[in-house]
């Protein structure tokens, strides 16, 4: 079968990948679960993976395919799977976890002890097959379609999770931010209108992104190339400050933003890797001030998200390309080009 | 009456406060309160106050008394002060609030918009008299000394503050990592160990306090300066890491050590101030760690505190100075010559 | 002025009140308001304490005006006032607490333990003016006539505060059954709907009152004397039954639903008290089934009630009355006569 | 092998159970496991599933080994075990879970769509072997005897998720109420006492069981047929009540003292599963009570009990017996007069 594969680590995104012929997988172990790919979403992650930036986080062995946001249809089980067969079209969790180990018994399987990541540690979804768990799979409901879902394989739950935390701690009224509207953000946001009364502030500096967010459902949004951010954040909550702030962007001049904007006792969410993170002690401590890291969600997180797909709470904007177009992803991302969430179509 | 007063900010410790004859405080509301100060704790917290360092997070007008840990006897009341009367002894809270914004209604009455903190915003315990509010303070159980209570006004449930955080997300066998076993440390882990069955491993660089931790109830000590702290708490969890980390000092050093110790999804709170927090967006992330700075604790914290005091579950180590001391005090803990808290007694 | 006020217990709903000539509340305490009344909603509770039901649990001291769902204008405050001023429309929380009690400190004021409770222990609002203190009274927004929120004092906040506690149970897709959508219940749905991803279904023996489900948002809707309430929720749920239940009713029949409909670990919020729980141990063992009774809302709660109301999230179908109405109010309310929530205007 | 079996219902506790000679158990799945028996403990619920009590909740299919707290030695794996091996000691969680359901994703493996729980559901340890699942077993610490620990596999479990529900509540110098200190509630009091803060009241009608009750931390101990349970309650809470309750008994008369002792928003926890709840829907309300059923614990629970026994904070008292005594066993426990809990030693 054909396969995008990375052969060595690049910071230069006009041909990291090739296409090559390799092996389809087969199942392997009882729970094993073979999926033929019909979307597999590129992601921000893919260009950071390229580039080597997480080498220092987990261990890889190229030439490795890459792809984690998958979603097909079951065309190989391992002999005691129960909760699918053959033909069941499935979105695909990005893990493939043990259960056995403390984290996975919790319902934390993101953080299992001895887990698969298919486009991160062994081989992803770029390709014509995909091989996974049971544990990973979730069927999906009647008539969606795998490559309009596959991006909520990553982006989806990674955007939930977040969000997830963030509605525990909010009231009625009370202000959240939006820093990004991006792939992530967009989801976020449509998450966080869906889940909870809070009024949403939306941050972005393109006028594309802001509209769409207030498409979504924001009440107010602010370019911070051209407007003072904290005061504008005081002016909307009549100088409460935002009780939540969710930061898909992660980078030195938005987690910078927290002190300056946060409500006492808030949390800023850090779920976009760009920067630092840089504050005095004192600074957290005077403000109650919280910065909570935020990694993928959990497979029953994945499974909430798609009940919000079903429901009509979420959409996601994306647009499809074939696995010989791999490339141009990768570059366009990098310059900022892709509207909304690319998603190859093997 | 006499009272110890700051005239001007200093990084000079010999001589920073001045002992001036003042007026005596009196009621001027109708839930105001006089109390006469048995005890009064020097903070670290004082020291930075001398140096300017909360200039920049609250107004003050000098000169001002300092003095935020205090205990004594209550002498005047305001005509519909109820819950209190003359004569009762009593530890304040250190934050006199209003009990009609938002934040008090919610519990949170350290976050009040209308408050006054004597010794920080407004005249403080450093003398022989202190205003405050019926809101404020907690009557002491029968035979506690108010001298030798008044440091957890503010040391103790600071310490008691954080440590309930920490609590809620322990489980039985789960490894707590105390930095620093000084005057707030030392309460922390003595709440740490009544409040959960957490197996508790304590840092400091000074031998004598991590005997002290030992004492307490400490199950590991770690001497950073002659240990690898990671690979100890790596041995002690088999690997699992910290699921908590409680850090009473604040410093650039002890801040780094979260993403090396700490369990996937676990808090490294900032409750000390001395240094910074830095780090890159993606260690926050990959380890879904958070960094909460954490503040001086809520009245009903300081009820439950003392609660823990009554019991028998918390001891504090004090030693007692008078007034005329002040200074004294002040440049001994500069160069960290204090053993446990030292207490004013006016 | 004129107040609508009990001389004696009855069962007979055809002329329980008179309405007499009263003085005039006035300020007498530093944080006392009185209130022009503009409306007071009436409640199935006043029927309630018209039957005397009440006396087992409060102290009431006839004759006394009823009326605990006020709303107005402040038209006189006492001298330590400082968050309304005379001329400010205002909601009244209904109790009137102390602030200084643990439970008032926790935040959970409704179980003040020095409060006054207008229209059940004291004189209500069923009368032009109302004397209450600083700690009930919320702020309006802009727009919003006293009359027409009223109901949200009582009705409004003890629905939400039911909804709020099952809102953190609840992920998206899970299934809330709202038992009863009548006064309460069509706002508790409103609620529901704004603030969690739940799929609702309401129960109710009126098709008006099932057609009005539909319109707040109600996924689907049971006629519980024609359909078989658990096969329907069976059905529903793909059998894995309801997460959370909230029952406005709290008659036999509606409690007895519970072990019936119920997912592993629910709870049954009791919010109405028509009838009795009664269930084997075993049963709430075998299924954790939980059942948790519900009083009214926390005053931060009725903050937050007003930012659902202000952001067009809870619409209240209500019809106004004049005070020499209130015995028909009281006795088409028997009857089940009354649309929505009847609002007197003084 | 020799397994005592349950070949018809029966009130009668004088020979319920029949020692047979039966097949041992093999291992037919990847993931089972064969477990040599060397402690199985005797419950409660054996008796109450020899009288048929359970035949209306799950399906049983007679004759039946009964035994459902096992541990012994790890002696056949299938072959994608991973996490023991044989030769290895193990405590054996009552359910095996399948894993993949939501319930077990989320940690609640207790409601486990598609379990086996031997000795309710399938043949369960009073015999030489038990067939459980890799899910079930948890690794013993090193000189952790099978039979000292057997019963915490059902009643340790039970007992320390009613507790650490009822710790969430629980602040220092609050009031917990343990009603009956026998098997399960003198395991309850010790992780109460070890993972809490709070003052200990326990009830019992043994003078033998009271003074238990104090040698393992209660403060305070009330003999329920010699004082009034409420005023003394009352003494005790300086009128403020117990703010949690947990009923290891669960008759008419323990049910009931709920309302009478328990402070405003106070859990009353039912383990117990003697009689029924019985109480008006207002007496819920007005009290904000709630009951709230309580079932066995989830696997990781019994990892963090096995802690708390590791750390010496859990003691159990146990009393062996042969197999060939088990029906001597059946009838004491039916008469009062096993004390603490009784192990089958096959």
């Amino acid at each position: 079968m054909l396969a995008a594969r990375l052969h060595e680590y690049t910071e230069d995104m006009s041909e990291p990948l090739s296409i090559d012929e390799v092996d389809r997988p087969s199942v392997d172990v009882s729970d094993g679960i073979v999926v033929e790919v019909e979307g597999a979403g590129w992601c921000q992650t893919d260009n950071h993976i390229i580039e080597g930036m997480w080498t220092d986080y987990v261990e890889q062995t190229l030439p490795m395919t890459l792809g984690h946001e998958n979603a097909g249809t079951v065309v190989d089980v391992g002999e005691e799977v129960n909760t699918v067969e053959e033909g069941d079209r499935v979105i695909c969790h990005p893990v493939a976890t043990c259960g056995t180990c403390r984290a996975c018994r919790l319902g934390n399987d993101m953080y299992c002890e001895d887990l698969s990541f298919p486009g991160l540690t062994t081989d992803g979804g770029f390709a014509e097959y995909l091989r996974t768990n049971e544990r990973a799979v979730i069927p999906l409901p009647g008539d969606v379609d795998p490559a309009d879902i596959a991006p909520h394989a990553d982006a989806g739950i990674t955007a939930y999770h977040a969000v997830k935390k963030a509605v525990d701690e909010l009231n009625p009224g009370d202000a959240a931010v939006v820093v990004g509207v991006g792939g992530l953000g967009h989801i976020g946001l449509q998450c966080l209108n869906a889940m909870s009364a809070a009024d949403i502030v939306a941050l972005d500096v393109k006028e594309a992104a802001r509209d769409l967010a207030s498409d979504l459902g924001a009440r107010h949004t602010i370019d911070p190339t051209s407007e003072d951010v904290p005061s504008a954040i005081d002016d909307f909550t009549d100088g409460s400050g935002a009780q939540q702030i969710i930061d898909f962007v992660g980078a030195d001049e938005t987690t910078a933003l927290g002190p300056d904007i946060a409500a006492p006792g808030a949390d800023h969410h850090i779920v976009g890797y760009g920067g630092h993170v840089h504050e005095p002690s004192q600074t957290l401590v005077d403000g109650e001030l919280a910065y909570r890291g935020t990694l993928v969600g959990r497979y029953t997180e994945l499974q909430e998200l798609v009940a919000l797909v079903d429901r009509g709470d979420v959409e996601l904007r994306t647009s499809r390309y074939d696995l010989s177009e791999i490339n141009t992803v990768a570059e366009r991302l990098e310059h900022g080009e892709i509207e909304g969430r690319a998603v190859i179509v093997p």
